[in-house]
């Protein structure tokens, strides 16, 4: 078949309806890349998003796994209508190093959650965890600053995460971690870069704490171990997600009932929709 | 963000709407392969038509330039949930030579459509063009075999085509192209894979013809001279095309004011979306 330069394709489908637009030829691809793939969820966000936003655009599932990456990668360099990629685990260090630009947290930190590609087919990897999840924070009406927070993790979201409660002003960070080592250091990189605000390595206790991050992926399976001793969680703490699938983690139910505020990790992803559209494809309009 | 296994998406919207189901971490990714690809309109047709069979797959232009192939095509050996690929100009004979196997009429002629990626990232091309346009004339009620052909147009889809129409049984074959030594040995391949059906390079002169083909990418532009002289074409012959947008190309509308039948090219890609989802994803049941 030949096919040819005349026609168009009405688009069709109402905004808010969980449906990408219709695929023809003239849409731009944005591979999401992880490992396993099945478990995402962020293309059910992003792309009725982008629909809302009029951008002819969509996310697809892109399962690489960690060794073939270098391969993966340098094809998406060469695939012209492939203007930015999302990042997940386990590929988000990885990516910030095969990018050639890097900037905001994936400069400060070395991970990146996406990168933009430059028409020349050189890339720009950020890392918006962090500020996604302060802000999802925010919208939901738990401003961090001034509170004693502890964080549970260490790793690439955790590490942007952690920048960015120290960069809202949290009274002190602590950082739990099953590599205590890795908590020092990463504590360190934040002491360096926020300077004024006090973050070290510690225990996961959340006794006398009031914002308790759990950045760690335990909790998305059913049999994983609770991040923390939840009978340290104090009631009128926020105790906060970062795994959004199951809804509502073991974690969290646990903090209900001790009388915690809960914040999904859904609110994260809701509120990075709009940066990771940003980042590949410019500034959202304020409200779009 | 950390995207758990718990939970589970609804696919929402109902069939034949034009719509790609809701893409989530589990759909399966089928890459266009086309340069450029603006003008695809072929995930129109098989994504909905996915959707109608229950297999959650989407089909995404992926625009690659010819020096970029065989860098492109590594990649998608490495990619998981990339169960084939689809195939358009410029790189349907690449592809070929890419796969490590060769079936139907990719192997006698060298040229894909179509290529299914096994498990082990190998990949297996077919060539499916010339049996959709069969299956989308006689659809139409234009049974090919004994009929007079005259075919203009000696590339990769034509081949399949000219392959087609002499298994089909047509009474004679006269294939006409710009470059006529490339049509004298597209007749020799055909009537050696064919024997016993007259098939033969010649001018492109409708003059007698019950069957005319326009297997070239003519007519895709306002502009583009017609394949061949339209007042050579018979009252009373079936006109058909494979340049599918605009769905009415010039030579369809000087035939049908000659008083021949017409048949448009969206007819061959109608019959060729249940053979390639069969190609890529196994048969497609009958009645579906």
């Amino acid at each position: 078949m030949r096919e040819g330069q005349g026609g168009s394709v009405i688009k069709s489908g109402s905004s808010n309806s969980g449906i990408p637009p219709t695929i023809t030829g003239a849409t731009r691809i944005v591979p999401h890349l992880a490992f396993p793939s099945g478990h995402l969820r962020t293309s059910t966000f992003f792309n009725p998003r982008c629909r809302e936003l009029g951008i002819d655009a969509v996310l697809v599932p892109w399962e690489i796994a960690p060794e073939d990456l270098p391969g993966a990668w340098s094809a998406l360099r060469l695939t012209r209508n492939v203007p930015g990629v999302v990042v997940t685990l386990p590929h988000k260090a990885a990516v910030a190093g095969l990018c050639e630009h890097r900037i905001g947290a994936a400069q400060s930190l070395g991970v990146a959650n996406v990168a933009r590609r430059n028409v020349d087919g050189t890339f720009v990897a950020d890392m918006l965890d962090g500020v996604a999840f302060v802000a999802g924070l925010r919208r939901a009406g738990h401003e961090p600053k001034g509170r004693r927070a502890l964080m549970v993790g260490a790793g690439g979201a955790a590490s942007a995460i952690a920048l960015s409660l120290a960069g809202a002003g949290v009274a002190s960070l602590t950082i739990a971690n099953r590599s205590h080592e890795k908590a020092e250091a990463l504590a360190q990189t934040v002491a360096r870069l926020c300077p004024g605000v006090p973050v070290s390595a510690g225990a996961p206790e959340a006794a006398g704490m009031e914002l308790i991050v759990n950045a760690t992926s335990l909790g998305m399976k059913p049999d994983d171990p609770l991040p923390l001793a939840s009978d340290t969680i104090p009631a009128g703490s926020v105790v906060a997600e970062v795994v959004m699938n199951p809804d509502v983690t073991r974690l969290l139910v646990e903090a209900e009932r001790r009388g915690a505020a809960i914040h999904r990790g859904v609110h994260m992803i809701k509120a990075q929709i709009d940066a990771l559209i940003a980042s590949i494809f410019g500034p959202v309009p304020v409200n779009a």
